[in-house]
């Protein structure tokens, strides 16, 4: 149906290209390269010829198809060689992959970056950087692992306004919720079985506290909303503190707990709210069936209406497959002799403390069966001005529970009610406590 | 996080739109464009004016917020003035569309079209044409309304294989089988239902026979294969022969009637496979949650793994926010004096015909309950070399039942070993016969 494309300007010599970690991700980029290599010139208008790769230590990496004389420890060296016309960084972390990376794009070379912690903290200066140059960074390996998130964001939904974005953006706590929804186990037991399987790290750390998830969620809102956002804007609960009960509870209404990273435009859209929390959600809801270690990220705009992307979050050849994506384009680009749309922070909007977003809460209450517990209960709702939805009145006696769903309110007036809940004479125990998302707005 | 962009070289004028059609999805351009235009001159790096918008017939359309004086029913002068940048082109079907965007082309307009029946009839004349004049032609919108799946399978997964595409790509036929499952209704009342509902036209033959599933099949396949693909190269049958025994036949397995366009690559990477028809899917495929009348194209890629996007596959409000994301890239491409990446068709594939393609079926027997009956029944697909996976043997007596599921075999031994065996004499009636896809490969 589709015709050739038109020859591009040839350049006199292949690309080149120099490759910063040769780990689990590095290492695929290396063998999808080799494996490739004429779809990738007929994609790019030229061949891309791999011109070295930085690794800690040599005499390793034995396993990859190149030439062993291309492996250096000298990665400053290699990033600064002046025939070097793509860097592709798989190191991550904060340093040295923010000082190679500035020294590559000062080096007037087009940079590649999977490198989600680096991009939400401190983006703004390589991006800075790359415009000084006139270069390109592209980062789509950095949220979702394989699936397609930065380029929609960016150039598909450029016509449109985003409202609000919902991911599932980390396979560990994916995994491990997910277990303890199907299996009925523990976090503990869950976890366990998610290192088992290699889905979780020996430190889980960054994963079930939702640190991954907080960078990832910077990333996303600064592209949803044109605006710098950093990973110190978002607020961050990870999911130790999610319990069986929490599931229960959750079943019993409906819903599935999900860890979420969360993007959205005030009502006013004169402000935005970062945050990373678990939270229940409507089983009927997309993101619901999104099973085991997958990533999800669900998008509401203005006339697009709901959106979602669906795939692998992780994994070596995943993120390899949008790394040489990006590749590719950024290639094509220096053919071309263009750069490729960058995100922008035009309208740098105010990020709002989790406190004035508003939200809704899920609370299971285990009550003393006698009269009037109702009514001090809905009181303590009323003090701070939040209504609620429905009550359940579960059990009789010793077993007496309420169950509350509350409308939207601020979020510091839902945690102050809960405060004041589990001081109430008539309330024995606050059993759980679970923001619930995706029911509208109401 | 990320930095305002560099000052493009800004055009000594705004860049001018010429709208082609002002119906449900122009009237939505229009007002977007009107509503964003700020936001449209940040992103793009240059002001876009609507300098006309050809319609039918004049004296309508006074609900468009913009100056009655644009309107023109003289489309053809309009694409030829000197001034024009940018046509969109939502009119549909082939004439006048094809001539006015050959004349757009011709004119050195960059052309965004959302018309899917055109390009799978004879987009290789629109392509060539836009190479000849080195001037993009976008067509996000033709698949999948406002869900990115063109620039996702043009970019994105350029650096990967995709081997197989399955999508559920009309909206109308999804909402008809929904309702067959959900509710037992049958087809006739179902599709009633959605024409009340404003999901299927008057007359809903494009829809229901698959005729605007093949279109849409035909681009994703050009896409994912870089092949040419034609609409008339699709195999294609639609839902009007799916029955209640069918659903039923599916739950029973656990499995949901879906209508699947389908293009997938040879097991010899030689050849591609393009097909539309329905199909059992188990109900724990990420497309079996796909509910209503939206759409999700789900891609199956040697790196990525699996990926779906999700979304609203039509719509005026969806539809224009394609048709806007892919105006701001190819108007952003003319201020930097370039073109996007165009798709390719290097890999040129054979497009195998359905009868060499591998699928499954699902076959349910009413059978005489006598001794042999299974042994002729399964001497019949043995004759055709046809393997079945399992068979399950219901009720006794006049209900004597057979349910048999194949593993895969080319579609012409299936199809020809069920014409066997509504000849066999211990056969009474062969009451459902369906494909089956998302079981993986055997």
């Amino acid at each position: 149906m589709v015709e050739q494309s038109a020859e591009p300007p040839k350049p006199d010599r292949p690309l080149k290209v120099a490759l910063l970690g040769c780990g689990v991700v590095g290492s695929e980029v290396v063998r999808l390269l080799v494996e490739h290599q004429a779809d990738f010139a007929a994609r790019v208008g030229a061949p891309l010829e791999l011109a070295g790769i930085a690794v800690r230590r040599g005499g390793r990496h034995r396993d990859v198809p190149v030439d062993p004389a291309l492996f250096t420890t000298d990665a400053h060296a290699l990033v600064r060689r002046a025939d070097i016309d793509l860097v592709v960084e798989v190191i991550g972390g904060i340093e040295p992959a923010r000082s190679l990376i500035l020294a590559a794009l000062d080096n007037g070379a087009s940079v590649v970056t999977a490198n989600k912690a680096l991009l939400a903290e401190d983006g703004a200066t390589l991006f800075a950087a790359a415009e000084k140059r006139g270069t390109d960074l592209y980062y789509e390996a950095s949220v979702g692992g394989a699936i397609p998130l930065i380029r929609p964001l960016r150039e598909s939904l450029a016509g449109d306004r985003v409202r609000r974005v919902l991911g599932i953006v980390n396979g560990t706590t994916n995994f491990v919720l997910d277990r303890m929804d199907t299996e009925g186990t523990s976090f503990a037991e869950a976890l366990e079985e998610a290192q088992e399987l290699g889905y979780a790290e020996a430190d889980p750390t960054a994963d079930v506290e939702g640190f991954d998830a907080a960078a990832k969620a910077a990333i996303l809102a600064s592209l949803a909303f044109h605006t710098r956002v950093l990973a110190s804007d978002v607020h961050r609960e990870g999911i130790t503190q999610v319990s069986s009960v929490d599931v229960e509870s959750a079943r019993a209404m409906g819903c599935v707990v999900k860890l979420l990273a969360i993007a959205e435009l005030a009502a006013d859209g004169a402000g935005v709210g970062v945050r990373v929390h678990p939270a229940m959600i409507p089983r009927e809801h997309p993101l619901a069936s999104v099973r085991g270690a997958y990533n999800a990220v669900f998008v509401e705009s203005a006339a697009a209406g709901q959106l979602m992307f669906y795939g692998a979050g992780a994994g070596g050849s995943p993120t390899a497959s949008a790394v040489l994506g990006d590749l590719v384009t950024v290639a094509r680009n220096r053919v071309q002799g263009v750069r490729g749309a960058a995100a922008s922070t035009y309208a740098q909007l105010e990020v709002h403390p989790m406190g004035e977003t508003p939200t809704r809460y899920h609370i299971s209450l285990d009550v003393y069966d006698r009269a009037g517990v109702l009514a001090s209960v809905a009181n303590a709702f009323s003090r701070h001005g939040v209504s609620i939805q429905t009550v359940r009145q579960e059990g009789r006696g010793a077993d007496a529970q309420l169950v509350v769903v509350t409308h939207q309110a601020p979020d510091r007036a839902l945690t102050a009610t809960v405060e004041e809940l589990e001081d109430l004479d008539s309330v024995r125990d606050v059993t759980s406590v679970m923001r619930v998302e995706g029911l509208g707005d109401r």
